[in-house]
C-alpha cells in the first residue's frame, strides 16, 4: 500500500467544507489512542506528530456531509478508520522494511519489528472497542471486510510478483483488494452515518471503489514517471521489489517477444539502476505509460459518475475536485 | 507470549468429554481459513500441519459444555479465539524473530516478516468476519479486548524491560494483559456460548484468569528450571532478553542490595551462558524458584475455586486436571 502524499495547498481547498470538523476529528482521535502504558502513549505522540494528510478521514467526512448531517457517528467513523489505517502504516513498517516514511523514521526504525507489530495490533483492538462500545456494526463489517481485502491483496500481488504472471485483470483485482477496498470503506460508512438511503450509499461506495482504483494506478505511473516530492520513492522501486504494475504489464503485452522476455529477465534477477533505466524506455515505447494515464482517467471518470445525481453543493465539489487531485499528483 | 506444549498424554484425558467437538471444530476451523489465493491457501495449510494442541479450543469447549449445551454458537466462538490465536502466533514470528517455532521452521523465516504480518492482519480479519456475519458481539467485544490488552501488556514489559525497574505487582499486571487475557477470553466466551446465567459465566471468565496467571508464571518458573522438552527454550532466554520475571524479581527484593546489583548488571549488559547461570544459583539461593511455585499453586487454588459450585460433570473434573496439568508441567 501505498502512502498519500499529495500536495498541501490543493488539499487545503477540497478541506474546506469540513475544516472544522476535520479540527474537532483531531481531538477525537487523539482520544481514541490514549493508553496508561508510557511506551505506548509515547508512540501514538510519534504516531500523531508525523500524522500526514489525514485524507482517510476527510473522505468520511465530504460523504458524510453530502447525504445528510455530519454527527457523533460520523467522528466514530473517521476514527475506526484512521486508526486501521495507522495500523497498516505501523505493520507496513515492518512489510516494507522501510527506513523512512514521511521523512521521519519509521517506527520500525526506531522502536524495532516486535514494538511496530504489537503497536498496529493495539491500534487495531481499540478501534474494534469503539465501534463494539457504540454499536457500530455497519462501519466494523466494512472496515473488517477491507482489511480482509488489503492483506490478501497484498498477499496475491507476492505471489504473482514470484511468478511475474500477471495479467491486466489480475492488476486490477490486487489494487481493487489492497488500496481501493479502504477508500470505499471510508466513502461507504461515512455516508452510512448520515443517511439510511441505499442508492447514496452505493454511489458513494463506488465513487470511492474508483477513485482509489485511479489512485493506485497514478501511484503505480509515478514510479515510472518520477515523482517531484525529493522524499518520494526513487523511481523503478516497484522494478526493484519484482512488482509488476500496470505500465508494464501494458507493455510486456504489446512488445515483441524478445523484448519482453529481456524485460522479464531483468525483473527476475533483481533490476539495477541501469537495468531500470532500460525497462522504463521499454515501457515508454510500448505505450505503457499512456494507457495507464487512459485507465487511471477511466476510473476517475466512473467516480465522477457516482456524484452526477447529488445535488450540487461545497461537499460534491470537493469531491469531484479530489478525484482531479488523485489522477494529476506529482508525488 | 509463550507456546503452550504440554505433554499429549495428559491432555488427552483432558480432552475425552469433548473430543468429537474438537474433531468437528477442526474442521469447521479449516473451513473459516479458506482463501482464493493459492499463497494464502498454502500458509494456511501449513499453519494447520502444525496446529499445535489447541488448548484455546479445548478451554472453549469445556467451559461450554459445563454451562449447557455445546451448539453451533460455541464452534464460531472456538473458531474466532483460535483464528486469533493464530494471527498472534503469527505475528509473533515477527516478534521474537523466532527461527523456530514448535519445532517448524516458523512462517516469518519460511515467508519472511512481509507475509508473516499481513496473514496474521489475513486470519483476524476472517475471525472479525465471521462473528460479525453471526451478530456474536459479545465475542468480539470479549476477544478485542483481550487483544488490546495483550498487546498493551507486551508494550509494557518491553518498556520494563528497558528500566529493569519491575515490581511484583507490575509484573502480575503484564501477566494478566498479555497471558491470562486470551485464556479468560476463552472461558468467557465458551460460556456464554451455552448459558446467560451472569454468575456461572462470571465464574467461568475468573477461572480463565487465574488459570492463565499460574499458566504464565509455570512457564517464566521453565526458564529457570529447565524444560524437558529438547524442543523447548533454553533456560535463561528469559534473562538474555532482560525480561525481569517473578523468580528474579522476587530475589532481588530478597537479596542484599550489593548482589541484587550484580545480577542487574548481568542482565543490563545482555547475560552471556556464565552469567545467566551466576542469576539461576542467585534466584534459587534467594528463594525465587519456591516463591513462584508457591504463587503458581495460588492462582491454580484461585481457579479450582471458581469451579466449586458446579456440579460434579467429566467437564469439571477435565477444567480441574488442566489446572494442575498447567502448574506441574515441564515443558
Amino acid at each position: 500500500m501505498s502512502i498519500f502524499r499529495p500536495s498541501e495547498s490543493s488539499l487545503d481547498s477540497i478541506r474546506e467544507p469540513v475544516t472544522q470538523e476535520l479540527k474537532k476529528f483531531d481531538g477525537v482521535f487523539r482520544e481514541a489512542m490514549r493508553s496508561q502504558v508510557a511506551l505506548v502513549y509515547l508512540i501514538t505522540r510519534y504516531i500523531l506528530r508525523q500524522k500526514g494528510k489525514r485524507v482517510r478521514p476527510l473522505l468520511v467526512m465530504l460523504s458524510a456531509k453530502l447525504c445528510g448531517e455530519i454527527n457523533d457517528s460520523t467522528y466514530r467513523a473517521a476514527t475506526l478508520i484512521e486508526l486501521l489505517h495507522s495500523a497498516t502504516l505501523v505493520h507496513d513498517d515492518v512489510v516494507d522494511d522501510a527506513d523512512t516514511r514521511r521523512g521521519f523514521a519509521s517506527i520500525n526504525a526506531v522502536w524495532k519489528n516486535k514494538v511496530a507489530v504489537l503497536m498496529g495490533d493495539y491500534l487495531l483492538s481499540r478501534g474494534l472497542l469503539l465501534s463494539l462500545q457504540y454499536n457500530d456494526y455497519y462501519f466494523l463489517n466494512s472496515t473488517s471486510n477491507a482489511v480482509k481485502r488489503m492483506s490478501e491483496g497484498e498477499l496475491l500481488q507476492i505471489q504473482k510478483s514470484r511468478q511475474l504472471n500477471i495479467d491486466e485483470e489480475t492488476y486490477i483485482k490486487i489494487i481493487s483488494d489492497k488500496t481501493a477496498s479502504l477508500f470505499s470503506a471510508c466513502t461507504d460508512i461515512g455516508a452510512a452515518s448520515t443517511t439510511e438511503d441505499p442508492e447514496k450509499r452505493n454511489l458513494l461506495k463506488a465513487y470511492g471503489e474508483n477513485v482509489g482504483l485511479a489512485f493506485q494506478i497514478r501511484d503505480d505511473l509515478l514510479d515510472y514517471l518520477g515523482r517531484k516530492s525529493i522524499l518520494g520513492k526513487p523511481t523503478g522501486g516497484d522494478i526493484k521489489e519484482k512488482k509488476l504494475t500496470l505500465p508494464l504489464i501494458y507493455a510486456l503485452h504489446q512488445s515483441d517477444r524478445h523484448e519482453a522476455q529481456q524485460a522479464l529477465r531483468f525483473v527476475k534477477k533483481g533490476a539495477k539502476q541501469k537495468d531500470v533505466t532500460w525497462i522504463v524506455d521499454f515501457v515508454r515505447n510500448n505505450g505503457g505509460i499512456e494507457y495507464a494515464i487512459q485507465k487511471a482517467e477511466e476510473f476517475a471518470t466512473h467516480a465522477r459518475a457516482c456524484l452526477s445525481s447529488f445535488p450540487d453543493s461545497p461537499e460534491k465539489q470537493s469531491l469531484l475536485q479530489f478525484v482531479r487531485f488523485v489522477i494529476e499528483r506529482n508525488s
